[in-house]
């Protein structure tokens, strides 16, 4: 992409590149559904308006079209590349940041990540879905509530995150199947209670396209050590969220150098307090331990 | 798509997402190359207002990494489907046009299309590409000159088409080795002549999402009737461009029911004439041919 910089359009070829809008623009004039045509209307507006303002050449589009090519081809059941492209440029997090506008009175949301695997193993209540992996101990106490403030019972609650290296099990193929990855469902108090460890930061893959964006904008690739939540009953808005860790790394995202998906919001920041006195649910730790509590807000449909 | 239209975007929800903005861009601060850091800057402030403007929902943003995944998935080798969604969003087509108004005095360029093939096999002038393919016979005989009007010889000419059924030979996979494409060399006048069929018209390839997008938007697939060009030579400007049949269909974009990638400009319409008097290269043809001349115009670098 490094060539000089293209000069200004000049107006009759902008007049012509305005014809073309036009014509295409028209040619979604028979949508059925007005939503579709709306968005795809809208498109081909913000779509064009980017190449002409840019000048975008031959070989800057061919740079595109070679990007979204290796993109879909190193994309898999459990790699996805596009929702990756999307978070480093901020565009999951700002559906995200509409999407919880529209409900009010609950928990923010954050966004699901490539790392989320549908039906995960259904655990009990008390039990370390660490499965023994080394890393602080960390017990999770959490209560789900409607808008109001009254518990929820029978709350399905996903939760997943990264061993203490900064990888998922996906990301790990000698695995013997999943961990750090389970559901669990809330109680008659609308509490989830589990062992795990603490979270740690890591880097998101860096061995596709969106890894070599990165790199050649100098950015650096890192998530703030964080929890995903998802949170689902029949009745209820789904809530995908994630709690990150108060003084941990990457939580800045002021100067453009935080965590590397735009995912953090202060309301999701969180008091992972240093345990002290027995252990709960009978476990003897030998050592550090961690505690945290968080009340997360569903809201009715 | 089809859910109720999201309403506008509140004002401190806009200023939230307007500071989301402004740390994705300064997260670009430190790209070494100046048109990579504006060309994603400007990317992701259109994105971002795209997303805003429209108060993308969660359920399309996902249908968006749908139709990224699935376009990924079906493009191969000879398969480009991102090609193929720029194309019938005009957007190759905006590319372009911006392309041509930097050679000025030089024949208008247009698509590469989906189809071309790298290393197409070398013909001899006068003999026949279409090998026999049943079809109208077809003539061609046209000249390349530099902006001055001189002709330019040795200039390699890559040309193919679509089969009189509309498909292109590496659409069927039980046809023994390339026809109806080839690379010629222009002779000491400038000229490359050969005979072929009368391109048709033909529908762009509807299997996978960008023909679910097309008819989930009541748009045809047709692409008006035309021959392909290839023009390279060291020392010049490469031209890459397509001729239309005049009076053929799919002419009229103006109603946004033309060609299905706006690929059709005015000074890239030709007479295909209907041929009287002998056959050219000692061809004997029995019923209507026709015949191509046209003056191609390429520029020194
Ligand atoms: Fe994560
Ligand atoms: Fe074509």
């Amino acid at each position: 992409m490094a060539e000089s910089e293209p000069g200004p359009v000049e107006p009759e070829v902008r007049a012509a590149l305005d014809r073309l809008t036009g014509q295409v623009v028209a040619s979604f004039g028979r949508t059925p559904d007005p939503r579709l045509k709306a968005l795809l209307t809208d498109l081909v507006r913000h779509l064009h308006e980017y190449v002409i303002a840019n000048d975008v050449t031959q070989e800057e589009w061919q740079a595109a079209i070679g990007f979204l090519t290796r993109a879909g081809h190193i994309t898999t059941e459990t790699r996805q590349e596009f929702v990756l492209a999307s978070d480093v440029l901020g565009v999951s997090s700002a559906v995200d940041m509409l999407a919880n506008a529209r409900t009010p009175g609950t928990t923010p949301s954050a966004v699901l990540g490539p790392f989320y695997v549908q039906g995960p193993p259904p655990a009990e209540h008390g039990s370390d879905i660490a499965n023994g992996l080394p890393g602080t101990p960390l017990w999770v106490d959490v209560r789900i509530t409607d808008t109001e403030g009254n518990p929820v019972p029978d709350v399905f609650t996903d939760v997943w995150q990264s061993n203490e290296d900064g990888f998922y099990d996906v990301q790990l193929p000698d695995l013997d199947g999943p961990v750090l990855r389970a559901r669990f469902h809330s109680d008659d108090e609308g509490r989830v209670r589990f062992w795990t460890i603490m979270p740690s930061a890591y880097p998101i893959p860096d061995d596709g396209p969106v890894g070599a964006m990165l790199s050649a904008t100098g950015r650096h690739q890192w998530r703030a050590p964080h929890l995903h939540f998802l949170f689902g009953k029949q009745g209820y808005h789904r809530l995908i969220t994630q709690l990150f860790v108060r003084g941990g790394p990457y939580l800045d995202t002021s100067g453009g150098q935080g965590d590397a998906v735009f995912g953090v919001k202060d309301d999701l920041i969180a008091d992972f307090v240093p345990g002290n006195g027995p252990a709960p649910a009978g476990r003897v730790v030998d050592g550090e331990w961690r505690r945290l509590e968080f009340t997360f807000r569903i809201k009715k449909e």
